[in-house]
């Protein structure tokens, strides 16, 4: 454990990244075997369902992002305390719902009910984004749990990042009565912005190099 | 691994931990996706299946607070032995049981059975509160594996703690007969109850500041 | 890292208890909820189903034994190579099997099939414990894998410890042909025995702390 | 931490062990508890879903093969950058992808669709080593993000090695819609030969037994 750090940040971390896998693996129990009737194939059936495969790619994009994004915060955090250790668990909670989300888009993506299932899932996403940002607004407002020798310029560039992740997000909610395939574009669009490095990364990690290890 | 502490302590918790976080990210897949009937419509089905998402809510923030009490007190558990071992697997029996009630709740909570689904639920909390007492008690009694630099006040307010849950509970239980949302209430009260910090938790800490790292 | 201890091991026994932390915990997904028919009760409908909940209770703690078990042989074994890693995967593919026979005999408990029924599940806890014996006798025949320190009177009792449980589950499985009741009972007592400290552990461990740590 | 280590590279790892111990495990859930109809016994009606456990073996060798060469190659990887991170949820993709090809082939084997049902399977592992030898390339060439010691003959013996893999799986896909026992049979064959010692093992291990630990 680095010196400073809490080791109960590091419990929150390897609890939360059991949840970010299990999530992302069960996605696929939701992707059923088709059952022939006459004067079909398998093959046909199989190109059928292809909502289902496009709700486990880009769900499994999305909880893959999110913990790449969750891990890359948790450095930041050294700390922890009741109040963090809550939020987590709400946030883990809407993490670990997203498999619901995405088995309601698969079955309803065709038909006249894909406003509604669009709109559940971007809600879905949205509300994560919420509770990730409030994650770290707890932690970092006054340098409350985060590293102390933070710049102030980084900081607030991640805030910015987030509280844009989340604005983004509950706009692809709104997108969804109108376009889901506009709305499910956007989602994936946002999951490829955040996955690119972040703002300062190069800087920090720069510093920490030049640090003895 | 900190002077002496077992190291078989380290693997208790480690698979604790594993099974807390399958368990709590199991809870998604006994929610449903609507089969829609002529006349209804998707929203209006989501809407109506409202116990399922109450049960993910409850059952999401008990596994989640069990989690971080059962590692708290992991922390002042130093040595292991086979009771202790057979005592945490019987602990988890109940922890991985959860989403059983929990579907059976969903599935009854709107109907004349609501008693026996609500009772069945709250029981279920009432004896993994059981068995977590019983863990704490065969530990901490003369000191059999915990720490032994640890304030006797401390231990006893430990005690306190967990028996008065472990009553909580079992009142819950009883209530769940005579109402249900009720003893939901109070478990949900309970739940946010042991997220809070613990009693002693700041001087505990404020001790381990103090001695070198 | 212990010196002389090869890393491998320790990659082998994280990926080996995430297999049984998760093997444990799906248990559960095999209990249906009940749906009542004209003229049941949800309680009376959930006792029906008691050979589910024994069937939970009795896989819960051969995987929670078996657990214990691995991870105490894995403290002996200090070295791994492509057998002992291929072994793994097999012993681990009869562990991971185990939700099946728990489901089949949960099924068919109660009527005229429950011989066969019994038989596959002891017979899965047999062949279990037939890979678990061939991967000790592969590690310790002329101290391949293990510590060259453990003392061969030790050795010698962990192999017949094992050859013993092999034995006394083959029994089982023919038992179950005759008597499921007695099967599972004896199934229980193994468990129960595998869970006792095992033969010169405390000689083990006190030599472990005359040591410097 | 190794020196030279980056620190992300061993969350990286931890995932995706994650992912292979889930995604092992839940092959288990695709086999159903069979119906008893007038006239059938239980023994029989488990012989003949045959195919199930075929695809529980083969599907579960694969995993537990892919989980070892994983391993293997992130311990030449010593750095890691976005694109790597991308690539290996690219990857985890596949192979968590992997239980719905096996309940395929379990329901279709026996069938007119089984080239169907063993092209989809086959296509699944050839794409899962596309993205292995992807990943490979991108940490190898001009030795990016792997341990810059590495002897060149083995980071060419490494690539021809993933190379071969995915041209083999890839023939095994257009194997299928000629002869899917064939196309099985090679599977299995290729899983048994990446479990094997890799290329230049020993040289590898004798030369990091020479350093000082």
């Amino acid at each position: 454990m680095a010196a400073g750090r809490d080791s109960d940040t590091g419990r929150i971390e390897a609890f939360s990244d059991g949840v970010f896998a299990i999530a992302i693996t069960l996605l696929v129990i939701e992707i059923g075997v088709p059952h022939l009737e006459e004067g079909t194939t398998l093959f046909g059936e199989l190109v059928e369902q292809w909502p289902s495969y496009l709700g486990y790619v880009i769900s499994f994009l999305q909880i893959g992002v999110i913990w790449a994004n969750h891990h890359n915060r948790f450095r930041f955090i050294m700390r922890s305390d009741h109040v963090l250790l809550f939020l987590n668990i709400l946030f883990l909670m809407c993490v670990a719902f997203i498999p619901f989300p995405t088995a309601l888009l698969a079955d309803y993506l065709q038909g006249t009910e894909r406003a509604a299932a669009g709109a559940v899932y971007a809600g879905t996403l949205a509300v994560t984004a919420i509770f990730f940002t409030l994650l770290w607004l707890y932690a970092a407002t006054n340098y409350r749990l985060i590293d102390r020798n933070l710049d102030p310029f980084l900081v607030r560039a991640m805030t910015r990042r987030y509280v844009f992740g989340m604005v983004a997000y509950l706009f692809a909610f709104l997108l969804a009565f109108v376009n889901v395939a506009a709305s499910l574009i956007l989602i994936v669009v946002l999951a490829l912005l955040f996955v690119l490095p972040e703002p300062g990364e190069h800087a920090k990690f720069s510093r920490r190099d030049s640090e003895p290890g």
